[in-house]
């Protein structure tokens, strides 16, 4: 399997364990789109919106970038791509693959 | 995309989000241990890693059986896919794919 930075998926997984951070990349999955075309959707005020875009940066999950006075997000995948592989590399290293185990019912 | 559970993919990004609670899950790739073959490489207090444990089952992503006197932990996939099959469709959703965008460096 390959290693990657434990400290790294830390803040990649954590910046995804929240729906409005996951939403603000689903919105930009097609491309870039400035803060306020962002903050729209979700209802909140922009300080708290801001928070949101400063976990999913520091996670290295988006970059922002200015152009003028409109700030602009945009994704940057590899981060993302590496959580994947980690989740990937795990689900199908067990024997049986996938649905291997699911006879055991959660308690 | 398929639409998942917000709620339960809030629980397993946040459980995936500590490196020590990767190292349980990658332990578990090969097959169910006991709690204490679990712990044993950890070197934490076996309070501490208990409440690891719990977050990881209360994720979904293991399950706990006991027999006689030993408390066994097996992997439970499912919400890992779920998780897995999130990622990917981010990822691959976009023109491009997953190194469009590669260009822009974040700050």
């Amino acid at each position: 399997m390959v290693h990657f930075k434990e400290s790294q998926l830390d803040l990649v997984f954590a910046a995804l364990a929240d729906s409005t951070r996951r939403s603000v990349l689903r919105q930009l999955e097609i491309g870039s789109r400035s803060v306020s075309e962002l903050a729209q959707p979700h209802g909140m005020s922009l300080t708290g919106f801001m928070k949101h875009l400063r976990v999913l940066e520091d996670a290295g999950l988006i970059s922002r970038t200015k152009e003028g006075r409109i700030v602009r997000c945009a994704l940057s995948p590899r981060p993302m791509q590496e959580a994947a592989v980690w989740l990937g590399g795990l689900t199908k290293s067990r024997p049986g693959g996938l649905n291997a185990g699911s006879a055991i019912i959660p308690a």
